[in-house]
């Protein structure tokens, strides 16, 4: 059994306008670095567990993904985060939403399973259970970031919740290989370890200019993230509320389980085909109990990665597969 | 094509003890008088959507069910309320959790499905949704019953977060059919209408004594709540992780569609064995498209309804199916 990660940082439409190398690069190499945590784990012996965790600590901790640091802000211009683990071995989870002061979301995730209690704990409450469990908390302005402060004002500007046609010129001067503006940021990483165990993770900062209290698919065990020995790992990113509807991260696994489909045409139809039939925009990563790995997204681009144990490290952003090797 | 509704008022071990044949009339007449608010809308043509919003609105409105007034008491002696609804014809849903001053849950996330903004709204954000589209709000008192109260007060004292294993003598002046400490209180209603939709909604004050912030499966789509014209309609019952764990609404529908499977089967797995398999108890209502009913339970009571338009209501609490009939 080869260990293997793949890891997301969200997906959406390409932005408009001339793009630098040099940007592109940044976000190639970030998700290197992203990748290269979780690969360590898995080459030294890790559990997928761990090797997850890493990886969406590491996307949290970078400012250019919509989740922890980077988090995008809310209608009435503060923070919310979401996170959710689970553990294909157990089947056990665990999960925060509209968490407004911890660091990393998916430590507290993590710790949300560990304790066993629950499986989801929302708002103050997740914050008081992050707290006991010895997490950092951080005070509002620690996910502020230029980036999406300009991306709010912008929305306020606009008087929209629909931010899809903002002015391409404006952006000019910070524009990332994917529209930041597009909605659909979120990061994740699936892995399979070395002893057949299956593992998913999901983190992000929601919508930008979302109603307060809102909660997307991220963690939502089953819509935004699923693992289960037996089937499939996987992470989501997307227009969240339409992978709620089509439980698109436990549908793969149905597909698998039920189906005996293999991995690719599950996901095909998910992502390809269900998706769609509700104007469900995304993507998603997957890997199955055999180490295959699938990175299927039907919008223009996704930020992603994927390395086996002792392999390549290889990321991409647009639709070429395998853009760079390191 | 006739129109069915079912509703469930939650799951559990049955009271020890004697019980009077009074105190058992009166759960069977409450779900007696539920039935028919959904039995007469279905019956003046109504849409299953309608059926099931006001078998949930009614289950609320009672205080000898764990939902709206009746609601359990948190682990801060408090009220947290969840609920979920959803439209089989076009898989558009809405839910609210983690609410404290809301009279009618149920109707909160309906008037989030209809606003169709988003999905799922927790906490303050999800409170000033509801307020801005009109509905009630109550303060804490409301929700208040001396029965409830006298559970929160054991569960402190026992300073254990199981309840199982309450002092029975003590219950005995206020016993319920189903031992109302056994932890899987919830609500719902699943419909058939006239015109071939189908339709679901689920609602809970969740667990005694659980932790602030705790959301169970109850609001989560897929997990407690789910409907899809092609399959089925569910609402679940029991220990809300392991449904969540299980996607237990969701996987009837799977296998429904994936693997062609009668109702009554897909159901039988659902509750009977693979949520066993992780200590997962309770049970669930289920409608499909051509209008099968099955009301399946792992746990020794359910209380539980069915009517068909034009039929008769049979109401039943213990094993025994179709104990009573109006």
């Amino acid at each position: 059994m080869t260990a293997v990660i793949a890891i997301h940082g969200g997906a959406g439409t390409l932005t408009r306008g001339a793009l630098s190398a040099d940007r592109e690069k940044d976000y190639l190499d970030a998700l290197d670095h992203v990748l290269q945590g979780g690969q360590a784990i898995l080459e030294q012996g890790g559990s997928a567990l761990d090797a997850v965790t890493e990886a969406v600590f590491r996307l949290e901790e970078c400012p250019l993904f919509n989740a922890g640091k980077g988090a995008v802000f809310t209608e009435q211009g503060g923070h919310e985060l979401d996170a959710a683990i689970m553990d294909g071995r157990t089947l056990a989870a665990g999960a925060v939403a509209c968490v407004k002061s911890l660091r990393n979301p998916v430590l507290a995730a993590r710790a949300v399973m560990d304790d066993g209690r629950h499986v989801l704990l929302v708002g103050d409450g997740a914050e008081a259970f992050a707290k006991s469990a010895g997490l950092e908390l951080v005070s509002a302005d620690y996910y502020f970031t230029a980036e999406r402060y300009a991306q709010w004002l912008r929305s306020q500007a606009n008087g929209s919740t629909d931010l899809l046609d903002h002015d391409a010129q404006a952006m000019q001067h910070e524009a990332a290989p994917i529209d930041a503006e597009s909605k659909l940021g979120t990061v994740g990483a699936v892995a399979l370890d070395r002893h057949g165990n299956l593992a998913a993770a999901t983190s992000t900062g929601g919508l930008t200019g979302k109603r307060a209290g809102r909660v997307g698919d991220s963690p939502l065990i089953g819509a935004g993230c699923y693992a289960n020995n037996r089937t499939v790992a996987v992470s989501c990113t997307g227009s969240g509320e339409m992978f709620i509807r089509s439980l698109a991260a436990y549908d793969v696994s149905a597909l698998v389980e039920y189906r005996q489909l293999p991995l690719d045409e599950a996901c095909r139809i998910v992502v390809m085909e269900k998706l769609p039939m509700i104007d469900g925009r995304g993507g998603l990563i997957a890997v199955d109990a055999q180490g295959n790995v699938c990175l299927p997204f039907n919008t223009e681009g996704m930020y992603r990665g994927q390395a086996r144990a002792g392999g390549p490290r290889r990321t991409a952003i647009y639709r070429e597969e395998n853009r760079r090797a390191n």
